[in-house]
């Protein structure tokens, strides 16, 4: 939930599962419930803005507001859903605080999915998931976004290649320096969905890098002549492909 | 110092003050020493790679190793300097942990000044110096650059722009979405030394923005139509400054 400050209209805006129309009532549950009414103080009567990234953002009003539950009524839509272009982002987990930072990165711009995945030289033996899912949704609550990125299961990185649907295409940031500047690799190929992978601190291993190269929709690209920590590079490339393919044109 | 891992060779970097040359004596100060001989257990003999952000990078062999001192001695030149484009970094004062991300952030850029200001809605009263240069030299030293970007004292907005040199460009990131794409502005001025310029997450005041119209040199952009928290919007704009004017091409 957006604690932090939040950026635009000063409104109160939350990311919620259920479904949003005229009148629709939304269910809080016990975190949502505690963050609005006890940390924020908000109480029967208070405008505040939802969205769940399939029906746009609705002005909801409290109906309801109790310590651990609570209920809003959808009044009106204040804007109508928007999705951002096809770009997923494939990262390998790092510590803490940088993989919170890669999910809410990944929000800001304006990726649909993001992948966690184990590769050969990843330090990192599990993934939260839902504390994935929670910093996506609050940099989308912070930032008046419409739309957070689904969060997948971890998976090895192996196995999300064995079942990649080649129309997707993959932009190969290699940190070994292999390969032509990113935006250039990303004009001469062009638009459709693709995705980006970032590999872990400790680089992609031969093996890993030996796949990628046979695969015809996997495209090597170089993030510049500085080793980039993970975390940077994930915001790199992505400023990179929205800003050459996507909707920062 | 470069206490959480490192990438590349696995030596121990160490970014200090003192000239680097043949057979020349380094001496540590107290968390120097604290951290090569008690946090990473190095002895007398042990080798270090050493930079200054002017003499390249050399590596060197622990002389005297104590709990709040020691003394390095230069053997041979790993690496001849090397100095990034010419571009700085203006950036409002954030909370704590993103305004250390900035300047790891800036630093794995290549950014070669970091320049914090005040602005009308700046929310950080203070800014600790000293901070800033730690977390870049950290940067500096896990990432094997060998610059570290010089962190000067903060000031007002309004002081720097009376004083600044013409020659210098400043790419005004306006979180408001004036401005065409950052990339095609950069592209239609060019190169020379630039400056890109990151608001507070509050944005600029009118009185910002109707004085940085005004200014020949100053030259807005967009970094596209969804609005990213400052710490984003700087690693975006370095990002696309390298890719279109910089190392990056």
């Amino acid at each position: 939930m957006a604690q932090d400050g939040g950026i635009g209209s000063g409104k109160i805006r939350l990311f919620v599962d259920a479904g949003l129309a005229p009148d629709a009532q939304v269910a809080l549950n016990r975190d949502q419930a505690h963050y609005l009414f006890t940390v924020m103080r908000q109480a029967p009567g208070s405008a505040i803005l939802l969205f769940n990234g399939r029906d746009g953002e609705w002005a909801a009003e409290v109906a309801e507001a109790g310590k651990k539950s609570g209920v809003l009524i959808c009044r009106r839509q204040t804007r109508v859903q928007e999705f951002g272009p096809d770009l997923w982002l494939i990262f390998a987990p790092l510590k803490k605080a940088r993989t919170d930072f890669i999910a809410e990165k990944a929000c800001e711009m304006g990726c649909r999915r993001l992948l966690p995945v184990f590769t050969g030289h990843t330090n990192t033996a599990r993934v939260n998931v839902d504390r994935l899912r929670a910093h996506a949704a609050e940099a989308a609550e912070q930032c008046g976004l419409l739309a957070v990125p689904e969060v997948t299961a971890p998976q090895q990185l192996g196995a999300l290649l064995d079942n990649w649907s080649p129309e997707r295409r993959l932009l190969f940031c290699d940190e070994g320096g292999a390969g032509a500047p990113a935006a250039r690799v990303l004009a001469e190929i062009g638009g459709g969905p693709w995705a980006v992978l970032i590999g872990p601190e400790g680089g992609f291993s031969d093996e890993e890098r030996g796949r990628l190269a046979t695969l015809p929709w996997a495209h090597v690209a170089s993030l510049g002549p500085r080793i980039l920590r993970a975390d940077t590079a994930a915001v790199a490339a992505l400023t990179i492909w929205q800003s050459v393919l996507g909707d920062w044109k």
